[in-house]
């Protein structure tokens, strides 16, 4: 399988499983969303540590980024500013980019669902940015309590926004398959009405203690 | 009128209508909204009294429920765990529940508004609950300062939630029509422009207490 | 060209085009958005001074309107009630308003949606408000760090809300198109790959000032 | 003992040993706290259901309290107003009322806590309240999702507020009793170094099942 | 009475005094605080728009100040950055301004608070801020939904902020020591039972009309 | 130096200091305050990665400490639990644990002071917590985006915490007092009036590019 073929089965799989499947834990926190709840994304994460109300440096990450690639902002929650809109979004389309995660706002929210790039932030700000401040690329940043370090993967969809370490993409792909089978077994289970959460889960002995049972 | 007919007539009066009927009461919080702004909902509580972050009491609690009934859980208001996904919803609609109130997030988002299944809550998270802790089924709970009991009939649309006491159905139903006469008579009235609402609300003593008129 | 045209023509430029071009003034924050995302709205404020939790004055302000006028209230942010709901929309779209902006809550929101009639607020609230506050119509009110006064235009879409001082709406219009004729040529440079946004945006300097080129 | 010697040792006892004793309830939100946090306060509250930015029913309400009672005010959580000052402290100084709990703000901190009269709130506002709207005295009111019954005893400190249903404050006594009698004898045997936490409370059973001994 | 005479006694009067005494306007919202409450404040304002997490503009604004003046800054609301500290503190002391205004944060609380040098914002925080952006000095600003022009009166106490328009100064200062006579009566009617603030504020009528008395 | 009087260092040099001294990095953010302002607390971490509302790895974890050691605890921002109380401050202090960091709330927050135990956390809450749940002890943990591994130094006082990592102590120490000196003649040429800010920190060509000067 390629890293491609990859990356799209991470897509298809989802956050929620995503996220179970390697062990909960790489789950951006509730806040960030995708401004069109309807997108799926999947890609290795550049990462830009930027500064509130400033997209200097996204002008420059934009350019360093390679097809497939998701922009990943730590714009550190600063909401009254949208530091990405329609001029960005042509630009990162025409270099192939996959995506963007802001810790932040961004605007031209119409157009960018228009043109179907899938976006994750914070909200929707008009409010300008400057271009006058420094930033980094491709350094480790921290959005929501999860540390994203470039060519970390990015997968994200209505439930909100998790990262695979690199060296764990494999792994992950595996245990999300082995859970989407043993969910599917489950689903049957519970609809031919053969065998119920509780039992599928083995949750009785738990249950037994605190005297639900 | 059956029970089923009077919560089918309480479903399609809508929230925003029974709160004020019933004498503006019961509303939940504005935080408390449905992941999918289409649907409507009403039935008896099933009520949960849950910990933040864990979901074992719901695994008990779905199995308690009457096809019909609505589980309402107070999971603390805590954001960033996702008590209730997937299999949860396929085990709830294989019993015929008739939909989820989660003072808390839920995840899946995607599966469980293309299953239909009603859900309110705050948000959606995918970080992970564990199945360790205690609850209670069937307590009164709070939820945004209004108390829930066991049986209470939930009522909930694009507007939120409002709660109506079990012994007061039916005068909410019938205080509820009357409204909704009213105000049908009022609305003819505005487009007929024959009246106008300061005056169809009988305002204008008050409007000229404060010189407004 | 009319008022009516210029109104129509800031419409059709959206919030945020018009926000940058006046000079990146008049944004309301990010928190003040459309119930549905999808309408866009201009015209000259009435603007509301409200008390919270109360809609006497609305009621009032609502019949002083102008055909095209768009109720701007200050509710003081207040999210526990939603004083603006299906009669007085009913009632402003037979005097012909044009919207509504309310620094706080609405309700009966699917009715609204399906009417067609344009609001923006903080959020959805059933919750009752009284009939007994004063208040204040056409003085300047201030939301979102913006202050907005009688005949301002309001201009609003997904992005969020701008506004327009009464006296700038030509410049306002002039540099909207200037830009949006710049962002244009920028957007067909980028598409043919001839340039990019670091290079139209002269960046260059400034990135070589922290060490990025 | 007298009711008001009952009263005196809730007090002493504080809100965080009644809470626990009396089995985990009856504490209100952690964003309910003193203005001063030297304070200590305890009383039957006398209950007021207030509008948000409105004090007319808290002049009515002081009139109603009995001395020691405690004034325990539902105002919304409305943050922009500051419904008591000084007036009122005197007034119910003068009563004989023993503190004030409110669900929103209050204003003359300085003067207030001079008096040393005690307030609980959720922060300080000096902006204006109108006296044009109803309220309700001495009606069940719910803050911070605990529900207050006239003359349920109040307890208050640094760690915030709890409430003792008037039918368990002998059990609440007794049980917090004999809670802080235990904690002595753990307080002992943990600086004499004899036993330690984990023994003292039989965590060791459950710290097993995890693998964490 | 010289300028400095009235700004002493807006000090001394304080802020609620003031906000009530000139019509019940000009407070910033409450989650505007002194970092030390039992400070003291007032003088005129000499405004800085900033960016947030820069301070290059304060650097230039604090030698712009004359002795007596408030820096009165807008960063945006800014939480995670502190752009004032012990350096700014040392200079602006030197300079004999009287205080300092921030909508964000500052941090060295503990030498500013040991200097006695008042200081009014959100809250502290320690993160750095760059130097990198530009700014305007004595401009209006924005605040809480307050307009603060240069040259306003600030005055600030543990209750928080009001701001007195230049031209206001003298009815402020007459309006709020009428109210304060007239609170010295009020207090001394009720300290000798003689009357109540529902008869001293002449609530009876509004009581009456709600069924209260 | 030995380790001791390093970390001794650490804590009198603070958090603002130390954090810019070693590059701006490590702060928590602002929400992170000690529970009394006064105290001053420095020491290596021991990691515990709770989960909300439950307090079983915390009685773990403080057996595994060593003396100086703090304790960090990602309790998941939860603010209605209160994990860490009265007896657990007891045996901490018996076991020569320096102090708590906690990302969530504490209670028995007269006790904690009076013993002069240094506590940092969200707030206070009494609310119960159960003894149910797993968790980590001496794993790298995430509070306010810093990553904090154990034995990384935490400095902590009224401005907030600030983390350095243990192979970075010695530099972060040499930089401190380096910039403490530096900051010490600015000061000295502040107080003289041989120079102002601006210049010190060499501002002027900033200033003149924006047109400030």
């Amino acid at each position: 399988m390629t890293v491609k073929e990859k990356i799209s089965q991470l897509r298809d799989l989802g956050a929620a499983t995503v996220y179970e499947a390697q062990g909960a834990k790489g789950a951006l926190d509730h806040g960030m969303k995708p401004i069109d709840p309807t997108v799926r994304m999947a890609g290795p994460a550049l990462t830009v540590d930027a500064r509130p109300a400033d997209n200097l440096i996204l002008h420059h990450a934009v350019l360093k980024a390679k097809p497939g690639d998701i922009l990943v902002v730590d714009a550190k929650g600063f909401m009254e500013a949208g530091p990405w809109g329609d001029v960005l979004t042509i630009q990162a389309m025409k270099l192939g980019i996959a995506g963007l995660v802001v810790n932040g706002c961004v605007r031209d929210a119409n157009l960018i669902i228009g043109l179907g790039f899938p976006v994750f932030c914070r909200g929707l700000s008009i409010k300008g940015t400057g271009k006058n401040q420094p930033g980094k690329v491709n350094v480790p940043i921290t959005i929501g309590d999860v540390v994203i370090r470039p060519g970390d993967i990015v997968v994200g969809d209505r439930d909100g926004l998790v990262v695979v370490a690199q060296e764990e993409v494999d792994s992950a792909i595996a245990s999300s398959l082995a859970r989407e089978e043993k969910e599917m077994q489950q689903r049957k289970a519970i609809e031919a009405g053969t065998s119920n959460t509780a039992e599928l889960l083995n949750l009785t002995e738990t249950l037994k203690r605190f005297g639900l049972v």
